[in-house]
């Protein structure tokens, strides 16, 4: 056997690893009672453990040498070859008790946080918070001197391979700098219209839930290889054969639930799509976290939100839940579902606000790892920094920096592969619809395989065989920019389209 | 580290991956869209094979032998090292290419097997069956070296360690010469009272599930570690802290669906009953499989189906399904729950004509075992043995030899703990009753904790502490006979107790 099929065996049985926590990651959220919390934290962490183990086998570092040196892979293989010894060098970059040390740190964290939150005690998490900050500083500079590039780097190359947050700042500013005048705007531009109507409940969970399949199925979502349930927080796991997408409902409010059903479904059209000839291998692979949120967002935020998609959905919403009235006319659904406010928390922000949330936690996040930021300075920091960014300050930390899990379950330089999602999902759709002009009329009839043929051919399809920056600019012709996410800003939120 | 301490950390490893192996299984026949089947079976496989090469990793055998060597371990520990050693011998026996041949032979001709009897076309999957006996025999005859034995024991000790087909026998033969005479007295019998009255449905499916979780509330069912939901053969699954109960519905008779949720509730009574201590260590796991079958069948057949219980579980039963009327009364539903019958298929069968589908496939299988019947001269002697032991000659093979997933799936010398199982219930069931006066008015008040005291103390907290039949010896005075069971079956079916 070559050294190259010898790894692609190994690589094999280490996806079939992470399938299989794939599953019991979404049993733990979807299915498991509280009483298993405990045992089912240890056979997570022990299927972890044995992926480290894999990952860093002694044999591993000559037969990535080996494969390297033989000629003759073609593209795919040569691809999947430096995806293998991506995720190698993440792994040896790290002693095994600094893996286990953080785990259990960011497992005792994640616990105390939930009760600080609950009870809008910020000291209460802080020394846990300060032990995992310190495991994460250790673990960004042991990779940073494997890697040979600044902390902050070495963590988001994790979630973003190739990322550089002085990229990233650049595109940042961009944005900060166009919103900073756009939001004030788009604000006086709806308070100048007559008010929204509201949608008055309840709304019953099983409708909600009739209407999410329905529209599930009207994007492709294939039954056969996948599920709806419940769970605290929405999200896509299970694994390509077999995608999982949960939601929660809310009996007064059925728009959040049903735009987490349409968001997840996005990541899972991405996961199905992936190649099949590929599934077990690195190459095979989602291509990082900001194009994952790419997908997802263009089938919410750029398509499920669009005018066009409204008017198709503004039926069936109000067969759903017997809707009459001037406040079921598409109109008033498009504003409701379009409808942007500054606040506090991050996941309930509209497509406006969400990126100045994400602007400030990258900030701060980088400021940490730097070590300039302290611990017991973050309450501070993350009140002035809203009053500074979004004009809004939270009047407690419940609504402030304890709000999201990131941080306390130990992880760093996730937060801005958002707002990359948002750009990436803007440069894509704007180039799709320009690229294959039935794309919007589809989505205005409920057809959305025009849109998926350019999505599975420009994205869904290449998989990992491309780095994230050669990918976009194959697809859409220029690396990326935050220009088209401000082109469609405007044109949504300021003409009304 | 002494070798004993480091064979508890290796040994919790394997358990926690047993584990993990435990909630995909669930998963799989819970869950699992169709489509996930293959991409579940690799991960099922993998994991499988992660657990076999734990289990026989080189350092193994020297901590084995050096933890033996020093002395002074205690009871448990001492125990404990007995059943690491049982664990990792039968592991050892099999050459890795075996255990993957059989793995790959059981699961397609387990597919086949699905056709088949569907279409009872017994030609269509011999040709499979055929290579699975046959790599069932290699393993057999590499264990039988290995330990010393005859081939049908080495496979029988993986599920009834320290089981005898020899002993099996006499007990068999015991019971056989009780039922040849006793099952024809109890037709008559049950042919000359009034007939009994049918229950009339439909069963609305939601009503039958609200009623079984009533009832896994009165049997001490907790739900923080547990839940119960549907699939195609009920099972109880999952792990201690999180035990998986299923049951699947017919809407014309709730009778065999309600039964079967009894039934995995005290396979999921004596999981959630092990001590907490030893739960990830080979002492504190069941104790074989025909004492985890007396477990179910304690609740099940013992307690659930007594006219103590009915009483109790009959005006529930009216309210679930607005039942009124002679049929609904207790004495009614008691009969229903306790008639007899000889008929083709084993999990419809009564608890008089159960063993004998049991002694059947027993004597059967050894015969293919020892290689003195080939697998085309199943369909014939199936036949031929059900005529006789029965009275009942099957149609055709779809009710004969093709019913059952056993020996398709690989699973051979796993039928006579079934039986094993229900003689054990009725001996310890008995003498429960006779140690805690308590116990059966307790069963007609609703109130199971005296039997689980009782069950506790005796079988539950002893996990694998004892050897089978040591633990029946302290609990009952004596070890296994066939001899209560034969009581029970006169009182019930002969006095109508």
């Amino acid at each position: 056997m070559t050294p190259y099929r010898e790894l692609e065996k190994h690589f094999k049985r280490i996806s079939l690893l992470e399938e299989a926590i794939g599953v019991l990651d979404w049993d733990t959220a979807a299915m498991m009672p509280k009483g298993g919390a405990s045992a089912r934290a240890e056979q997570i962490a022990a299927l972890r453990l044995m992926r480290h183990e894999a990952l860093t086998a002694a044999v591993l570092s000559d037969l990535l040498d080996g494969a390297e040196e033989a000629a003759g892979l073609d593209g795919w293989k040569a691809a999947n070859l430096r995806e293998m010894r991506q995720e190698w060098r993440h792994a040896i970059a790290l002693r095994r008790d600094l893996v286990e040390a953080l785990s259990k740190a960011s497992s005792a964290c994640e616990m105390e946080w939930r009760g600080a939150r609950a009870g809008d005690d910020f000291a209460a998490v802080a020394p846990a918070l300060e032990r995992v900050l310190g495991l994460v500083r250790e673990v960004a500079a042991a990779k940073a001197e494997a890697f040979g590039c600044d902390a902050y780097d070495a963590l988001l190359d994790a979630y973003e391979p190739g990322g550089r947050a002085a990229e990233i700042e650049v595109l940042f500013a961009e944005l900060e700098a166009f919103l900073a005048d756009f939001l004030g705007r788009v604000v006086e531009r709806q308070r100048s219209l007559p008010a929204i109507r509201p949608l008055v409940g309840p709304f019953p969970v099983e409708s909600q839930r009739r209407l999410g399949l329905k529209l599930m199925e009207v994007l492709g979502f294939d039954f056969d290889h996948g599920r709806l349930d419940v769970s605290p927080h929405p999200f896509c796991g299970g694994t390509s054969e077999d995608v999982r997408v949960t939601t929660r409902y809310d009996e007064d409010d059925f728009s959040r639930s049903l735009m987490a059903v349409l968001h997840e479904t996005g990541h899972a059209l991405y996961k199905r799509g992936l190649p099949a000839a590929w599934r077990h291998q690195p190459v095979g692979r989602a291509r990082g976290t900001s194009l994952h949120e790419s997908q997802s967002l263009i089938i919410e935020m750029q398509a499920c939100r669009s005018r066009e998609f409204i008017e198709f959905a503004a039926p069936l919403m109000r067969e759903a839940f017997a809707g009459a009235g001037p406040a079921w006319e598409a109109d008033n659904l498009h504003r409701l579902f379009t409808r942007v406010e500054a606040g506090a928390i991050r996941v309930d922000a509209d497509e406006v606000t969400y990126s100045l949330h994400v602007i400030l936690r990258t900030r701060l996040e980088k400021a940490m790892i730097a070590g300039d930021l302290k611990v017991c300075g973050l309450p501070g920091a993350w009140k002035e920094g809203m009053r500074s960014l979004l004009g809004y300050t939270p009047r407690n930390d419940r609504e402030g920096c304890l709000q999201d899990i990131h941080w306390f379950d130990g992880t760093f330089a996730y937060f801005p592969t958002y707002t990359l999602g948002a750009m990436s999902a803007a440069q894509l759709f704007e180039e799709a619809c320009r690229a294959d002009t039935n794309i919007l009329p589809g989505i205005a009839l409920g057809d959305f395989r025009p849109l998926l043929r350019w999505l599975g051919a420009n994205v869904h399809e290449k998989a990992s065989s491309l780095e994230t920056r050669e990918l976009l600019v194959k697809a859409t012709g220029k690396p990326l920019d935050a220009a088209a996410l401000a082109r469609h800003l405007e044109r949504r939120y300021l003409s009304g389209a």
